[in-house]
């Protein structure tokens, strides 16, 4: 079951904001058990934006989260581009509308032209409240289910999180289990053809990622990933062998 | 002038580590006056690295920077998979095979098959040293430069700047101007249409980013972005104006 995420933004592409939000995403859905297949990145254009969109509903993953551009500035275009990329006409949302109405009547605030537009979605989309800002979240139920969430971390956090909880409807039948070691004294191309062949052994993924700066006092974070707790135990026994034999020095 | 980055490795899409490198990489173009058009991540996989090279290849940017995967280890299989995407037969270059060599002589430490694998890339393909590590650079001149490195941030680091240094046929001939002010006071939605005049009037860049977490105690951070230095002056002035007129306060 595979998840694809498009975080939408000139800051991420001109280096000014870090993408914290794909990471948190790609964990989220990752620990579940599916599988994070592509993670894309564009600007605040609407070419780009419905492109992104149509490719990623083209490759028909289980899931897609969308973040960023949802806001109340001119450059907020994503939930306009979503409506052309499914064909779909840009209605106001009346349950949005609500949720927008009562949140700015709190804040002694007029709904604008500017504010009703966060009302604005795909004709049936089925808006999701956003408990930490704004502009509500958009669900498009189907093949692939599609989450849109503001860019803020801490909306984009809420609303996804109600959005797993009470919307999505896949479900993941892996299980999803983790291991990582740290190894002094053993530089990556030496473990290369070890772990090689523990990889084709017990069919699970191993990925080596080198930390240390001198190649002399090499220290390397191994991280073993399987779906079964049986195999991930199996074949750290054995990648902890093989270490030793290599005269490593393993830290948990 | 687009550039577009594509960022390769299973640990970006896990959730297990940050994406730094499109950050560094997003921040170098964009000062230099390119537009980064897209960034895109994928596994791992050889058909989603292949699809990935060749779908850049089609939008015809003018740069493409790939990241990851030209190591020792058996799942570093992006110099392979660009081969295939490039339709170029995947062969050992000597002069990498030399720059290796060199750097394992004087580890003391022998040439074996996953050493080797380092050396090979597209055919014609340029090598480029890697002053911080072992995998050299790969540089494919042609309608679209192609530069690979890997994943390791200092590495890539130090091969990008040898790269734009030394290799890099295309220049931008856009200047890039950008000024970042903190404005206390104004919700995003209600400074929106003030905004938007500004940019439509200067044909300048503005985005607004909401940093409170209070909607009672707003604070916007807004940026500025022009190819002329002038109009960057003159649109700033302009909205300092309309942020004094909203009682605003302005930190720089």
């Amino acid at each position: 079951m595979d998840v694809e995420i498009l975080t939408i933004g000139n800051e991420l592409l001109s280096g000014r904001t870090l993408n914290t939000n794909s990471l948190f995403i790609g964990r989220i859905f990752t620990e579940m058990g599916f599988v994070v297949r592509r993670i894309c990145t564009v600007g605040d254009n609407e070419e780009d934006i419905v492109n992104a969109i149509r490719e990623s509903l083209s490759r028909k993953p289980g899931i897609l989260i969308i973040t960023g551009g949802l806001g109340p500035t001119y450059d907020d275009i994503t939930s306009k581009s979503l409506s052309i990329a499914l064909n779909k006409k840009y209605v106001m949302n009346n349950d949005a509308y609500e949720m927008l109405k009562e949140r700015y009547s709190k804040l002694n605030l007029d709904i604008t032209p500017e504010r009703i537009k966060m009302a604005y979605m795909p004709e049936n989309a089925i808006p999701i409240p956003n408990p930490e800002g704004t502009a509500p979240g958009i669900y498009i139920p189907g093949e692939t289910e599609i989450l849109c969430t503001p860019g803020v971390p801490r909306e984009m956090a809420a609303i996804l999180e109600i959005f797993i909880k009470n919307f999505m409807k896949k479900k993941s039948e892996k299980e999803y289990h983790e291991k990582n070691i740290r190894v002094k004294g053993i530089i990556e191309s030496t473990l290369a053809p070890h772990v090689k062949k523990i990889v084709d052994k017990y069919n699970v993924y191993i990925k080596t990622h080198p930390v240390s700066f001198d190649l002399k006092k090499p220290v390397l974070e191994i991280q073993i990933v399987s779906d079964s707790r049986e195999k991930l135990n199996e074949s750290l026994n054995e990648l902890k062998k093989v270490i030793k034999d290599l005269h490593g020095k393993i830290e948990e």
